[in-house]
């Protein structure tokens, strides 16, 4: 029986899930029994992974040929009219642990070990990572099962060694739209002589993450070689973790989790730390912002994450130091890549209009990594961040960073803007982060870099009748449109109480 | 703006999940900054859904065109160059509650009701039905919730009213392959002259429902009129229940849960209760099979899944009569629906060689039927069961049904035949059903009908080294062989120790 069709690039783009099109009256289809969502093992040479099936009753295709989406193109390394093998993929025995897990049976070291590497090989399928996702969601993972995980994502990617020691980092616990303090605690950090190779993922549920505020000021997407030698050469940098294969698996569940838009304490411990843990840092501060919309909405909420943050890092050979901070609303102007890069240029700049919290936030957290790397005596880390800020050290450094890994450049400008204005004057009691992050994102961030907001209030500001809020920013029509028809739909995203 | 494309049937059949196809460089995708997997609504005069987006990066479409996959093209109603609008849908708020779930916030009646409307306008992508499923599956929905999930199943389809009553039913808790009472209940309840609107599922996780072997023996997709027909004319039916509107949210989650191949407690009652209320149904007997490797492990699991049955039926209005019953082995000799259907006749007709334990069952059942449903005494059920099919009668008025459906067929015989044999001699002492029911289903059942097995041996026999013990039944080779090779690995679905 003929297994062999031949390759066709469709340049189909279905992002990360291999997809194969192949004809309904192909000899495949009619010997093997495939129908429409069968996985299908996908073979060129010696490349081979796991698709699903879309079947095709056109003329699409001819029925020697398998159509192949971009993901499973690139995946086998595929060329036009190659020989693509067909058949059956092995039952992926690891989704039994999955299963059992959804029945409250722990998954020991051997489960998740084998789960992550048939995740990393492409043998789950979305629907698949969707449920072991949700199997592990909210606090399903008990502090060995975090364990597990975190060794077996760093297990799945490779793993930095620096010379220096300590080699520090910083991560936050999202949640908080805006603060992105961590380009302005490189600098700082970098610039007091401490090792820090920074490696920052995408937005997962935020309008941006640290990668894509990065981006628009400097490239960010640098392989292991590019990024030691911009260590090697400043002392740190502040790069797109993805682009290595550092805990790859990470970003494969992190496409899967974005459109759930849900967060697992178990997972996240396990994603941060085995990044850290890939990176090679030794010793990292960890800031848990609290407040009634951030991601850790009470003190207790932040030390049980915290707790399992420190033991399980403790556990893997990192040292971690935990802040808590005020997460009540978010912090600088600006919401979105390009909107956020502006506010860490000015602070950096020492720019007069610059963030006054975002400041001191990157202040707090840079003191307490030079004390956690022993760059200063306890008690002195604030003070010494501070001076680095003033002297305009930091910010030397900042610019010979982005240098190093590529070029600085200028954060884009949004094409289409629009200010939304209070409905009733009163005192600003409370900011929705998660519904104004959400405007952030129906605006077109993260993908679409300008996009986004800029906060123009805080809380505890007098508020007038009709004064502008925000500025939407959008990079078209019909983004803003859209992201302004949910902001008329939610006043409650400020609550302005009439003042007494 | 232009937000209108053009429709393009591609023939692309993608199962459930209605799918768009678009170019990269159309206004739309620039306009909107859509990306792949992107959620979009599309409408065609007054039919709209919501779609995921393929990126077409290839000259597959021209840029005015809108690529529909065959779900899309169906459920838009839609014809080649119709104007497709494509917009952005609104945020599924009813996934939100799905997001409290995993964190152990409990579903409301509002909640459910709203889940269950927005999956049925097709709303949810597969992998928001995929965590909505994990985050329920198990244990997790309490009694509440099932109730709740089961009106709300209810609710989004249509009902069915019945001048007769009682209107009785059976369902058995899968998990027993080859476990096919269900014709011949029909066959013999109905003779007695009691109404039996029989609605049944396809396979969810086994390798045949009842839908799917009757569908050798006759056609099972009714419409609702044409169901209505065959009840009156014969006092019962035993079709397919998907074919029309009864809790048809039930089919599209067993679309997204069969490759994911778990179970949910809650689900399942919601299921079962949702599909028998709708159909009618006032008097129910359920039955429980319990065995090692059956769907419920235990007479504790059996009773905490039959006391939830109980109460949700109960109080949603139907009154449950729970059977408990040995479910340590497969009943019947065949497994695989066609295979499974030549049981049923052999049984209905008398036959000889007719499988015993299939013919007990049968009757065991039927006679609960009759007396929850007043048609004999209590006590009497059995007796008048084996007579009805004894005397021919239960036969005469199966081949009746058959008829009234569209005509009595034979079920198809397998093309490929492959005997599996005996590695050591011994007593058989335990079959795997979970791993046999595997071999069925790489052998092609369900969706190949003569695909599955004939078991030769039961527990308890003496085998004799190399003895046939099941007889593999496949439609190709490909599967025949991929079935062989799985059973071949795994010797131990037949535990078979030495006589002492």
């Amino acid at each position: 029986m003929n297994r062999v069709l031949q390759a066709r690039r469709l340049g189909v783009d279905t992002y990360q899930e291999p997809v194969v099109f192949m004809r309904a009256d192909c000899d495949i289809c009619r010997s093997e029994g495939f129908s429409a969502l069968a996985r299908v093992r996908l073979t060129i040479g010696n490349a081979s992974l796991i698709a699903t099936l879309n079947v095709v009753h056109s003329d699409l295709l001819a029925a020697h040929e398998a159509g192949l989406s971009e993901a499973a193109w690139q995946g086998l390394l595929a060329s036009d009219g190659a020989e693509v093998h067909v058949d059956h993929p092995e039952p992926v025995e690891s989704f039994s642990a999955v299963r059992g897990k959804i029945y409250d049976r722990p998954l020991s070291a051997k489960d998740l070990g084998a789960v992550v590497s048939d995740i990393h090989a492409g043998r789950y399928s979305g629907l698949q990572m969707a449920a072991f996702l949700t199997a592990c969601a909210g606090q399903r993972l008990d502090l060995d099962e975090t364990e597990h995980l975190t060794r077996a994502m760093l297990a799945a990617g490779d793993t930095l060694h620096w010379d220096a020691a300590p080699v520090v980092d910083k991560h936050c616990v999202g949640g908080l739209p805006g603060n992105r303090t961590t380009p302005i605690v490189v600098a700082i950090v970098t610039a007091a002589g401490l090792t820090m190779p920074k490696t920052s993922s995408r937005a997962i549920t935020s309008p941006a993450g640290t990668a894509d505020t990065m981006e628009t000021l400097a490239p960010v997407a640098l392989d292991l070689a590019q990024m030691r030698s911009v260590v090697e050469r400043e002392g740190g940098c502040i790069v797109w973790g993805g682009a290595m294969r550092l805990a790859p698996v990470d970003d494969v569940l992190i496409q899967v989790e974005r459109p759930l838009d849900f967060d697992s304490d178990g997972q996240l411990v396990a994603s941060v730390l085995a990044k850290k843990l890939a990176a090679g840092s030794t010793h990292v501060v960890i800031d848990l912002p609290i407040g009634p919309t951030a991601k850790l909405r009470s003190t207790a909420d932040a030390e049980r994450l915290g707790q399992r943050l420190s033991v399980v890092g403790s556990r893997c050979g990192v040292q971690i130091r935990l802040i808590q901070s005020d997460g009540t609303q978010p912090v600088g102007r600006g919401i979105g890549p390009a909107a956020e890069a502006r506010d860490v240029l000015a602070v950096l700049k020492n720019h007069v209009q610059a963030p006054v919290d975002l400041r001191l936030r990157a202040i707090e957290l840079a003191g307490a990594v030079l004390e956690l790397g022993h760059a200063v005596a306890p008690g002195r880390g604030n003070a010494l961040a501070a001076e680095l800020l003033d002297s305009g050290q930091a910010w030397t450094k900042f610019q010979a960073i982005c240098e190093a890994q590529g070029g600085l450049r200028e954060p884009p400008a949004a094409a289409c803007r629009h200010e939304i204005r209070a409905r009733q004057p009163g005192v600003l009691r409370a900011i929705d982060n998660r519904k104004l992050a959400r405007v952030a994102k129906l605006a077109g961030a993260p993908v679409a870099a300008a996009a986004g907001l800029e906060l123009l209030v805080h809380v505890g500001d007098t508020i007038e009748m009709g004064q502008p809020l925000y500025t939407l920013l959008a990079e078209a029509q019909g983004q803003l449109d859209f992201a302004g028809a949910y902001a008329a739909a939610h006043p409650d995203i400020f609550t302005i109480e009439e003042a007494v």
